[in-house]
């Protein structure tokens, strides 16, 4: 199918100015615009946490367009870039084909600069947000998008990225995996992992992890230690706390689970959040899901209130190993530098606003703090948050129930009321089918 | 000798609230006060960047006591627990004698608790600061130094220290080395050494260090990358930024070059400072080390106004990799923050004072930006500080001279006007001899 036997007219959800304004609107379908753009039609789309922030008008936009940044679906028109394999080019230009299945990371991206070489794609200083200003979002029936090359992942093409599984585990995983699923290495689940990757892999939590005290736990292996005081058992116990259990929190959670046990890392994790509801869900899909996923140490949900007593019990008032602050606040940034322990990490994945963060500069140097900051390179981050979903479909298989990540499939119909009853905390995540 | 042939009163330099204001006095000889305590006869002794923040008023302390927290000197009384070989404790217990020569990190630390195991011993829990109002600190001719087992190094055995020189070689080089030079271990070359070690190694940077894309970097011998986009040659050209050229800041640069130079690294170095004469200095030393000792890459010094322009050609507008921030003030975080690339690092060793960070979190969060603060492991550190003391001798062998980090070697008479030539900026660093 080209571009000229697309419908002239879709149904999207539009956001417009000041806030708390959404309307399912009829729009034109989007055309190419560029070479390396693509269509897709969208099969489901999702609303996110951070798509609050522009739902409450505080995330920037200004302009009506359409709103939400995860989506997946087929592509259905290619621009006159694909179908070629040119030097420096992302591969995908060469491979990708009309009527593949593609989810696409929150944020397009080139692919072929400097910045997405490094693989921090989710600041390709080309890269455009979906669902802004700039760019329409994917809660509409068809969606532009830029870069495709650099941005698609084609999950017809399990050859097209790293895996722990083989090709054909790939290809016939794939088959079983619902598209419901799927959706969520837009966003979600890779940011996540993105949380739970660079905390367990701090330099600061290094020592804990390498058995070798700083700084050799750099390069354990170069020098001779054997003659030094080196760590004890007890030492290597890691102590982390997930601040916020939305559906980003759970992912972190999960992942960072998932890592420990795959590394076989002793610890203690506490998911911290000030809503009954959430803990109560947390605490069930961690019971739900099996001792593969889950290691050997000591798991705990907590209210802000009581993470500190629990921390402190962990540690011996020491604190924890670092913190993933899936929130993005300063009330979040304040609880977790009171549980972070001397020369410990804040791992921040949480969309900040526009406070200052709540530290004086001598409060982060008397503990030796180290902070992370920002936004998912969701690109870069697919496939080990796709390993994660084949591992944990016990967690990410499944809709409605009562430890489901996804609380609900709707139609556009129902997506005023959707963002309503999801910025009021009145529901889990929703994902929207644009046909129903 | 032993405390009771010690002599009753000694000449130091006290500091008087509320600022501006140290005075050479004589007051009593350090006792035993504990079975862990060792008295230091004072060897040579000198003024810090940050004994400035207790000179001026800023640094805490509000009684009058013993400023400075650098010494080096002689052993010549050791409590009880010195002379046994104990299980947990640390070996220097059991191996230091009266009469070893020893240099002291500018914290106490005990070398036996969960913190100082990790390495992290300028934070250990029951540490404390030379040079503030719980303990007198290094200007003195006599200094008790607590939890000395733990805290002090050992020159005379230089086995119980991991090193790239074989036993011999550092038995050898030890005979060469001026007490003015392993002076520097105190404080400034392990705090500069640690400054560049948190950068070169920074998760951030690992891409380009091991020139395998985020987050593969973590583990690149993991995963078979060869069917994707890896880096190309240009994008594994680190761009460094060192803000501040006092003394801890020409540790770090000295630091930083012979890192990238040892590990073979190409890279970009810019060292930024608003003094004409800090910079010619730099300027100077870099042109005095060989080859060896700077490697293949680009190095410049710049005023505060130049570097974003330098930067920016060096890395075609995309900012450094990492920033070396060795002031602690709002303006060197913010040099550092405008510097630095997305999904950049700023690694801050500087003593930060009261005020809050200048950050919003959405500026942290728009550009991916790191931030480590805090204050260095001296005694985790003494070892590759060492090692660089050696290799540098060039630089850090030498007093007096347009290229030497030391001004010059004074007595305690010439104390008071010390101060206020280094806080005035009239001076480079100052050694005092107490027995002059």
């Amino acid at each position: 199918m080209s571009s000229d036997s697309l419908p002239k007219m879709q149904k999207a959800v539009r956001w417009h100015p000041p806030s708390y304004d959404v309307r399912v609107e009829e729009i034109p379908v989007p055309k190419l615009e560029h070479p390396d753009d693509a269509i897709v039609k969208v099969k489901y789309t999702a609303i996110c946490g951070s798509d609050l922030h522009v739902y409450r008008g505080h995330g920037g936009p200004t302009q009506v367009h359409t709103i939400g940044h995860e989506f997946i679906g087929e592509v259905i028109s290619l621009g006159e870039s694909f179908g070629k394999s040119v030097e420096g080019r992302p591969p995908l230009y060469a491979t990708l084909t009309v009527g593949n299945k593609v989810v696409a990371p929150f944020t397009a991206n080139c692919g072929e600069c400097h910045v997405c070489r490094l693989g921090y794609t989710g600041r390709c200083p080309s890269g455009v947000l979906f669902g802004c200003d700039a760019l329409d979002g994917g809660q509409a029936q068809y969606v532009r998008v830029p870069k495709a090359g650099g941005t698609l992942f084609n999950l017809d093409d399990p050859n097209s990225w790293i895996s722990a599984l083989s090709s054909d585990e790939r290809i016939s995983v794939l088959k079983t995996l619902a598209d419901t699923s799927l959706l969520l290495l837009a966003d979600i689940l890779p940011t996540g992992v993105f949380a739970a990757t660079q905390a367990v892999n701090h330099p600061k939590v290094l020592p804990m992890v390498t058995g070798v005290p700083w700084p050799y736990s750099f390069a354990p292996e170069a020098v001779d230690t054997s003659s030094h005081n080196l760590l004890q058992p007890s030492d290597k116990v890691l102590t982390f706390a997930v601040v916020g259990l939305g559906p980003v929190g759970v992912c972190a959670t999960i992942s960072l689970l998932d890592i420990l046990a795959t590394r076989q890392l002793p610890f203690n994790v506490v998911a911290i959040d000030p809503t009954e509801s959430r803990r109560s869900k947390m605490q069930a899909i961690y019971d739900g899901i099996d001792k593969s996923g889950k290691g050997t140490g000591q798991f705990s949900v907590s209210s802000i209130e009581g993470a500190k007593d629990i921390v402190d019990t962990w540690t011996a008032g020491i604190g924890c190993s670092a913190i993933l602050e899936v929130v993005g606040n300063n009330s979040a940034l304040t609880l977790a530098y009171d549980l972070v322990r001397p020369f410990g990490a804040i791992v921040s994945v949480g969309v900040h606003g526009e406070p200052q963060v709540p530290f004086e500069g001598r409060q982060l140097y008397n503990k030796n703090v180290s902070l992370d900051f920002g936004r998912c390179p969701a690109r870069a981050m697919f496939p080990p948050a796709f390993d994660l979903l084949v591992k944990r479909q016990d967690v990410f298989g499944h809709v409605g129930e009562e430890t489901s990540l996804i609380h609900k499939v709707v139609g556009f119909d129902e997506a005023v009321q959707a963002y309503d009853d999801f910025d009021k905390g009145r529901c889990g995540k929703v994902i929207f089918d644009p046909w129903k």
